[in-house]
């Protein structure tokens, strides 16, 4: 089913332990998308500067993303910069130039406006309403959120809450919005503010999933080889949707499938810097490593 | 089978957000004990002062610990006192007094000699080689150990990993043992040092199961009602033991099913102060919360 996107393309100049990358291709609805392609089409609304290359579109589009959506404004690309901890659990901005992204108004194109999966990757609530009210057919949205957002943006992230399916948030984020240092208590209070599903990513500890008739938990893939993080949590959201969007029913049993497949996408794309390695991904390496979380749960 | 545990017997002093509670059943041996027995008969083997009082010992016998090995030494019980921080996820030591466990020199007794499964709580890795000396004939024998001993006893220690079958610590601890930062690596690393078995355990993230045949992850059951942490990890080891002797064969999958068992155990006692709710659980707790459990992790 037709699963739309909306969120930030980036450069990304990013220090980890294992190097350094500048001007890499990044953004929340890039690292989004290219996971979600290896399940279904992906639509994609951002927006970008001039200086943004035709190879990077190419790519897109070679993955199976529709750019119909990606506005193309005078002026720079967004870019972000970023050195990881030695451990590589925490970061530290060191710059951001919004540039184009700055008043990102999104559009939905026409050709877009009928998707049933939704996407809202971590933007204003503001912003992320507004493309609410643009596709009003939508059968499943889920938003991201950050902690900016829950300090400086309270009602609307409430109004946000309550008009979405699902909300994904990290560990740090559902403490703060919830009160409750207690993860289970946590996520079961924040379904209370609305959302019918929650998502609680806890990096390398996994994530849970919550709703009103159901908890699931599931640990990260265990991948010993991590060489960049950016862009991990936005691939989960990715191979998540991409996967439930292929489903037949939005059921217990596809969406608990759906976590397990966001964690495998996840798994990939901190195995190399950007997108590398999420770019030369293949639908049979999803499936393997599918197959390989599983055993490692399994009783 | 015959199961046998070395370690602390105490009175413990604990603050949590709960509340307080002075002077109540504590202890390495004691946590593991009373979570093993749910599974099979435990033999003890510890010391206390004269200070222990009768309803301690009629408290353990009635669970199905056999106290032959309890030593009553001239003097006072060993006494812990700790604080737990408002997330209690860490906690400080306040005080300390050793008395008569400062200078344990466990005795096997002749009745304990033939134990096939062997648990060495947390205690200098001399006095956890004496034990395995004394019970020449295990079968499964593992040990807890502590970043005290890794920092000042790890010649021993590293002989220590080569005699048992299997250690058990923490994120911390095996990041310190190991030298690395991600935790399946440590883990791969950690097998390569002695033991055939590596059960990693996280808190409120879990635990990992490493073999170099297998590696397997278990989420903590999700319990919403954390009130003491104190001795989940011991008791977390007397699931796992208790279970695994109950078990014909060693096999991957009563592993796992013993790793799911040891977390059961361990949500029980964090839900009480001391040893409050594991001394009034059932073997039909145990397995109520084992299925949901599994449930919980099931794709």
């Amino acid at each position: 089913m037709s699963l739309l996107v909306v969120g930030s393309t980036a450069f990304d100049d990013i220090e980890t332990p294992h190097g350094t990358r500048v001007g890499c291709l990044g953004g929340s609805s890039t690292h989004f998308s290219l996971a979600a392609a290896l399940f279904t089409e992906v639509r994609l609304v951002s927006v970008v500067g001039e200086d943004f290359p035709a190879e990077h579109r190419a790519l897109l589009e070679r993955k199976g993303v529709r750019l119909d959506g990606l506005e193309v404004k005078p002026g720079k690309t967004f870019r972000w910069s970023g050195r990881y901890s030695a451990d590589m659990n925490s970061r530290e901005t060191l710059d951001v130039q919004l540039n184009t992204f700055g008043d990102f108004a999104p559009k939905v194109p026409p050709s877009f406006a009928d998707s049933r999966f939704v996407f809202l990757a971590n933007a204003s609530p503001q912003t992320q309403l507004s493309v609410l009210e643009q596709t009003a057919g939508a059968e499943f949205a889920v938003a991201d959120t950050m902690n900016l957002w829950i300090d400086t943006a309270r009602s609307e992230l409430d109004e946000l809450m309550h008009r979405v399916d699902g909300l994904i948030v990290n560990d740090e984020e559902i403490k703060m919005l919830t009160g409750e240092t207690n993860l289970i208590r946590a996520g079961r209070r924040a379904l209370q503010m609305g959302p019918k599903l929650l998502i609680l990513k806890k990096g390398e500890h996994g994530c849970f999933l919550f709703s009103n008739f159901f908890q699931s938990a599931m640990p990260a893939y265990p991948t010993e080889k991590v060489v960049d993080p950016t862009g991990a949590g936005d691939s989960f959201a990715g191979g998540f949707m991409g996967f439930l969007s292929t489903c037949d029913t939005l059921s217990l049993w596809n969406m608990k499938r759906a976590i397990a497949y966001g964690t495998v996408a996840a798994s990939l794309t901190v195995e190399g810097f950007s997108v590398e390695r999420l770019a030369t991904a293949t639908r049979e390496d999803i499936d393997r490593r599918y197959q390989e979380l599983i055993q490692f749960v399994a009783v």
